[in-house]
């Protein structure tokens, strides 16, 4: 009897069987924009929502890709499985902030329980930040146990990817100082973990009083309950390439999951950033398909040349120009 | 014979008058959204391209507030009417980090030859930047010769109101670390003049030593026929409480002004500007028309409940979404 070759399995199905070489061809098709790769996430979309995400933000220098090196190794030992992405807005002329980064994860390139992907493209429909998100599904559905996504600071983007985090760490260094006028501003969100990795400074333990004083003055602003329910922001001390503080971090990181958990709070945030997602998804193709029109559209040209003859202002322009975009645009 | 009343000037006719009062109702109109604001600054539009328009951005607690005080000053000995809007992105739970900041501009609130006004409302249809500049817009057609703005760098909003200056001032102290961090991966852009306001700090030197060191790599990546027809951006500092370095600022500013006029840079600047500014108005406009869609769309409930159980994935509800929107959106 003559074997009969089987037939092959499709890419959705290595993908969710946890193949890294489906995994890394299903990044690429939504990084491209293709659409077989949307039509990928939709089909594995069912079995996602398992990874426990992590979010990395903070200014570029203060060492997250380091952080998430010495944390994979961590969760490697506890024998789980690691998805690391790293999403790099920087402008063309560095060659990515990022990517040079990714040797600091250099380590991992060869354990099959991790996987790696710096992303920095911008050409794609909706942008960086779409294709990101997409991306951290697709590591999801793959059966990633940890999946850790890292990007500056700087919300840009219209689809913040660091907004599909369950948990989010913001990462300073001894000497961010614009980051904690930030925070105390309110001009940044309080995150959930605060890290202050290269802790071997002398300065640390100032900056830790500082930021100390920013959450509590945040803690007034809540009434008694609020403030009784809340999570209590911990301040953790890392030397990430030392591998110092690690440990914490991770109990840290554990007790958070336990907290929102427990409090309804994962499957809320969930529901929120899920909401969030479609809404900046929606506006995001919106605002393609506006630019696509303009672009081939002699009117659109001369009401600009009006604009810049200060002859038009530029919200009658808009006004003008949603006017002969159809019924969405035209009320 | 009885003395027959006037006819009364119209609000556009007393702004372009320069009426204080008439500016300050107006700028109220825009910030409320109302159509008669939106009509004002159709009217008055032609009267604009006037004023010198420089942005100040940075780390909140630089000084930006006291800087543009004392620019303020120096610009009024010099017998120009100056404009001053700041727009203030902060949480709601700090009150807003630069209304505290007005006090020290409070020296200038009895000179008719001043006008300032701080924007923190974000309730306005297409956020606050449209309506900041909306009323960048007003103080120019109401004759202000210096138009200076100040919002915290955190670029966030769809239309940031400091792409509408022709001079771009990036305001950084000592501790500035993760600004300059962001300078040189490339995530924060290269301004036009850089300020190290509080520059009576020992660190200050090291500081100016780091940022010439960015510059020049930024300069690496230019040919040589752009590196000439360049801007090379000077680094000035200030001490802006005691008026220490203003009388510089005022020179760098002079020639940077200078510098773009001769290389007719400032009408590709606005041209560029006021493009993005049309686009970025009609994207606020269609994306809040979305969300008041949605808001009332039992459907989009559906959807969404649909990918909070992770049946439909969130790219293809934003498909599904806008098929229901009408042409601009269902192609």
């Amino acid at each position: 009897m003559i074997a009969r070759p089987m037939a092959e399995p499709t890419l959705a199905q290595r993908l969710l069987d946890g193949d890294r070489r489906a995994l890394a061809r299903a990044i690429t098709l939504v990084e491209d924009n293709r659409p077989e790769g949307w039509e990928l996430v939709r089909e594995v979309y069912p079995h996602t929502g398992r990874a426990e995400v992590v979010g990395f933000t903070g200014p570029p220098g203060a060492g997250k890709s380091t952080l998430i090196g010495a944390l994979t190794k961590a969760r490697r030992e506890a024998g789980r499985t690691v998805g690391v992405l790293s999403v790099d807005p920087s402008s063309p002329f560095t060659h990515g902030a990022l990517l040079g980064d990714r040797i600091r994860l250099s380590e991992h390139f060869l354990d099959p329980g991790v996987f790696i992907r710096s992303m920095a493209n911008r050409g794609a429909l909706g942008g960086l930040s779409e294709a990101a998100l997409q991306a951290a599904l697709l590591l999801d559905a793959a059966g990633r146990e940890d999946v850790f996504v890292e990007t500056v600071g700087v919300g840009q983007a219209e689809i913040d990817i660091i907004d599909h985090a369950d948990t989010i760490v913001l990462v300073l260094m001894p000497g961010s100082g614009d980051s904690i006028q930030a925070l105390k501003a309110g001009v940044m969100e309080i995150p959930d973990v605060i890290v202050i990795n290269k802790a071997d400074h002398p300065l640390t333990d100032t900056m830790v009083r500082e930021i100390r004083g920013v959450l509590s003055l945040a803690n007034l602003e809540r009434t008694p309950e609020e403030a009784r329910a809340l999570w209590r922001v911990p301040i953790v001390k890392t030397e990430a390439s030392l591998g110092r503080g690690i440990a914490e971090l991770v109990q840290r990181l554990t007790e958070h999951r336990a907290h929102i958990v427990a409090a309804g709070e994962l499957e809320r945030r969930r529901a929120r950033n899920l909401r969030g997602e479609v809404l900046a998804i929606a506006t995001a193709r919106l605002r393609h398909r506006l630019e696509e029109d303009l672009h081939a559209d002699p009117e659109f040209q001369r009401l600009l040349t009006e604009v810049v003859r200060r002859r038009l202002d530029p919200a009658s322009a808009a006004t003008a120009l949603l006017e002969r975009e159809g019924p969405l645009s035209a009320r």
